[in-house]
């Protein structure tokens, strides 16, 4: 009955796979970075029709990071679903232990080329515009730590239910590390806990535990570790009870203005931020901060 | 010492009804339809010069559904006191048992011309209009289920008292029905509750309880059903110890932009309503759900 | 080690202090208007450099009201401290007992001319955007009631910590006073508290205590009288824990649409709150609110 969708760049590229009604464009440079990619899949993508939901579980050791490879990989397998008309939702979650992801791979944002900063930029906004602007239901099962990049997927999602572990954090802690949130992950932390909580979270580069994050409203729902994924399904079923085009024209109604502040800045959104990484002092913030996480480690 | 005023019609129908100061006209095709109505009145005004406060009474059995011909009274109603100096506070509540309004009067949707769905929809706009602009104190003395349309009605006044029967309830629930909440119903809402809430909301189509919509904000004050109204008395007193003009320059300030956003934009708005409600697809979801509440009652 | 600056006009006079990167220029009005001014200084500041942190402590008696030479004094100061590098947080507190700001002199407001009227305003919008936009962490410490202008200044702060005292109170209050909050105050408020408790709080001019300004998120923490000093101090450590660039990038991104506002309409804000303050009718409710003033001290 399940029908498991492997991700394959091949089913990509030999199409134009640019799609109408707010949906986004696979760009060539993420094809292209695709092609190149010949190492174990990122992504787990679960596809069952009789429900008409699929379950993408994430899992690239050790903790998720979202590398340009990653990110390629996510999208087309997200593209894929949104193009099949038989899946009408999808469930986020991770195969890998404690962390949901640890959000942008710091790999792709130190010591690259501006070019290479470039691209990995516009594989991030490609991700956000992408799961914003689904018509499935989204729903994140997030099990594990979820911070900067990692929060912003699951603040994407229409609903989401947390692993109910203290040990756990979520939130858009970039200013700890000496860089910055840009506008639409503000955008997408505004719509979602409001101004003021956004004000303090992202200026203090703010982590919360899951019943910190119920309280403000960054998830929906906390409940055992072993329960995550079962209550997404069950949340899933009643998401689906609502007719499709109702729930997709509210959706869009809700959101397209935010996704459009986006498109139409995307090129200097880009600029902006290979401008921001490629400084030298901030090189040097994320050297050092690459250098504690080695020390911990040791 | 009380005053009722009855509404009627041809107190209206020679004379032009613009006014200034964000006032919005009684459109002819009000005014038309109103002198089409000689059935009994769907809406009780009475109005006490003495505290300078009327209270309407919506009275279309069985439901207060809001029919063009409800509409279009009501409206009247409103203006009428909005003209009347003396009148500083109108408290809406209603005579039917168990039901605040049910909302849109879906036979006003169902096999009907395009041009009277045109009619229909302006008349819901002239409510919003006259409501979410007013000069007065607006207070919403919600004594039953309140969904959709009777949930916008609500939403606009200054203050909302709920009864506490856990029966009742109260949401914009046109999502379950296969049909979208305009963007200025969604926008109502966003005021009062925020966006994330209304978000899923709205693609949920939830209707709550009076706890739960007094947790979330959407009613101000639960209090036992035979208290709503001279609650609603005592709170009008606690606005009207306000300088009139200070509370109306700032309610405006509040509200303003809201309103233009539909006021520049009302002919693409029923516009898209008209093309939206006359689709096959959706007639037949509204046939289905005919077919249902016919069933239910047998 | 602490390093007591007294505020002292001459060291502004002779340059101009315009200055880029988001900062407001003192402007030529309230440069002129300190030179006049020969009282004894209406604000403490010390700057204590091996921490980085500046105490503010406003002394103007009664009652902290923000007069025009009050808010000349206070622009200075501000900027002074602004312009020093060695300065990244800023703690605003009150010398007064029992008050923290009673808000806007309404001396400046009753029977001046047009053109005081004019600069006692502009010097408003000045202390406003000063901190508003401010780069250092800025910290209220609202050790006393704190209505109208004086709630204004602590919604301006990065974090409100405030006295657990019952007797204070903290609000919006204009409309009780037959005036109303002008569009930035109501931005202000609404980035805080959001729409609809801004909408109620405006309207009725409400003045919350500090438990009920806790729950509704005007305040961010309260403690007993004799700690929110201290408390301040140690906030501000947690927040000056974050590199500076990154959180000022961040404050910014939060607020600079709203500093936009103003500054892009600041003049025809002065010309509105000119005509309006000057009405008789305005002026006339000014009056009977002082009476009411010196017959409850009398």
């Amino acid at each position: 009955k399940n029908n498991a969708l492997k991700s394959n760049s091949s089913l990509l590229s030999q199409r134009s796979s640019c799609s109408s009604h707010g949906r986004v464009c696979v760009s060539p440079v993420l094809v292209a970075q695709q092609r190149n990619n010949s190492t174990s899949p990122k992504i787990d993508v679960e596809f069952d029709q009789s429900t008409g939901v699929a379950v993408m579980r994430m899992q690239s050791p050790p903790v998720n990071s979202l590398s340009l490879d990653f990110l390629t990989e996510f999208c087309i397998g997200v593209e894929k679903l949104e193009m099949d008309k038989g899946c009408r939702g999808l469930i986020i979650t991770s195969n890998q232990p404690k962390v949901f992801s640890a959000g942008l791979d710091i790999m792709e944002m130190y010591g690259k080329s501006p070019e290479r900063c470039g691209e990995f930029w516009r594989a991030v906004q490609e991700m956000w515009l992408k799961l914003y602007s689904s018509n499935m239901v989204t729903i994140a099962a997030i099990n594990g730590s979820s911070p900067a990049g990692g929060c912003l997927m699951s603040m994407t999602c229409d609903y989401r239910i947390m692993a109910d572990n203290p040990r756990y954090s979520i939130g858009l802690n970039e200013t700890q590390l000496g860089i910055v949130a840009p506008f639409w992950f503000k955008d997408t932390m505004v719509n979602t806990v409001g101004h003021r909580t956004t004000e303090m979270a992202l200026e203090l580069g703010l982590l919360y535990n899951p019943s910190e994050a119920l309280k403000i409203g960054l998830v929906d729902q906390l409940v055992p570790e072993d329960q995550v994924l079962t209550t997404a399904a069950q949340a899933m079923t009643k998401w689906l009870a609502i007719p499709d085009h109702a729930r997709q024209i509210t959706k869009s109604m809700m959101r397209k203005p935010t996704v459009d502040k986006l498109t139409s800045n995307r090129e200097a959104d880009i600029q902006n931020f290979v401008s921001f990484i490629t400084k030298d002092s901030i090189q040097k913030s994320l050297r050092m901060y690459l250098e504690m996480l080695k020390k911990r480690r040791a």
